[in-house]
């Protein structure tokens, strides 16, 4: 068991450096198991082996049953005693790969500071069909446990692509209208959204960056009646992509 | 200064017990100042003192200005380096109040257990122009940090209500439709809102309680296309308000 490397891999730099990382709780490391993840080890109590035996052991994975408290001394989170998985990162997918199976509507986030939200955000493309996310190289680690525990289990099927995000939309998405959320924007709900394009949702604190916001062909905002100064990114994100995506 | 009562009201039964409670971060104590909940004690870096000096000694409160690492170990934030209040909880709202007033729609959350997930929904009911919300006595607390840290101010404008919601609604909310967030529900994209009415939003992991599904006159859910199992509360009860609410 490399239970000191697991608790290594609660720091970012050694995340970074051996292309590691954690999933924690029953309902991200289940959704794991169903990927193409490679898993180096993975602790379980008994209770969740016994109820999952089957898919464990046909992962392939090397497990370890250890007791609940084992778990949560492990797991970054507060409230973990059933499983933790350390797993290896995935090959950064290329926009190449990406520009040659085109999704009708592309979600890219410039900027997004906060893991809860980037992985909120992954879980709403998730809902949406969206089978990648396009973030600028500033936005949060995807692999960061707080992003892996909000996305619940979204990773695992929502490519996060970090890409220089001004330049990678005048390359390549700019054939198709760019939208940005900006409060300043047409109202979502009255608004004429196009078959095709990209919608861009900016940062928690500076918005959609100036570069960007020179790309885009149009802004939409979410029609306030009260007093909040605004509503965070993941919200605005997914009252947006359901007014384009269901509409 | 009291800063050993700052340090005790990091739980829920000192603040129960004292009906105290904390107010943390820069943004929070700025929406609190502008209220009228009384502040004990305000803590404040000399930099934000500075930049606010006005609203600051026009509140009234008493203030004390230390350094950043006071705060920070003040604080139950990760983040919080410049400001803390402690502060008196208010009152508990008669139902009979709110009634008095009634507004055209109301949210009504049944066990939210996550305090950011209440905060989050006290900020969109913020945003949609809702004075209050109700919630069941399952819910979270409204005190817990996390839950005004994610409320982002709202929790100054908005209030909440504890009751018993099976009972309420019957007694009170059932002259208009009560809509729930079900996943069996009609989509909320082409759903013909009622003018008047109560949205219950259900808890993370059990959903609506059967109590008050038996009071539903219809169900909502938010059109899926992909493959993640459900979206959070938060992101439900945004969705669904702005389908209603910029009808």
């Amino acid at each position: 068991m490399q239970t000191k490397l697991v608790k290594r891999l609660h720091d970012k730099k050694e995340r970074t450096e051996s292309g590691l990382f954690l999933v924690e709780g029953e309902k991200s490391v289940l959704e794991l198991l169903s990927s193409d993840f490679e898993i180096i080890e993975l602790y379980t109590t008994q209770e969740l082996f016994t109820a999952h035996e089957k898919v464990i052991t046909q992962s392939g994975a090397k497990y370890y049953i250890v007791d609940a408290p084992e778990i949560a001394s492990l797991s970054t989170l507060e409230n973990n005693q059933s499983a933790l998985a350390l797993v290896r990162q995935k090959a950064v997918p290329k926009i190449s790969d990406i520009l040659a199976t085109p999704s009708p509507i592309t979600l890219a986030l410039d900027g997004i500071r906060d893991p809860g939200n980037l992985g909120t955000l992954i879980r709403i493309a998730d809902w949406y069909g969206l089978g990648h996310v396009l973030v600028s190289s500033d936005t949060t680690e995807l692999y960061n446990p707080k992003t892996i525990a909000a996305s619940m289990g979204s990773f695992a099927r929502v490519q996060c692509i970090y890409v220089d995000l001004p330049a990678t939309l005048r390359n390549h998405f700019q054939n198709n209208p760019i939208l940005i959320a900006d409060m300043q924007g047409n109202p979502a709900d009255s608004f004429n959204f196009p078959p095709t394009g990209t919608l861009v949702i900016g940062s928690e604190s500076h918005g959609i960056s100036q570069d960007i916001k020179k790309l885009a062909t149009d802004a939409v905002t979410i029609r306030r009646h009260g007093k909040a100064e605004s509503l965070n990114a993941a919200m605005a994100g997914a009252i947006i992509l359901d007014r384009w995506i269901n509409r």
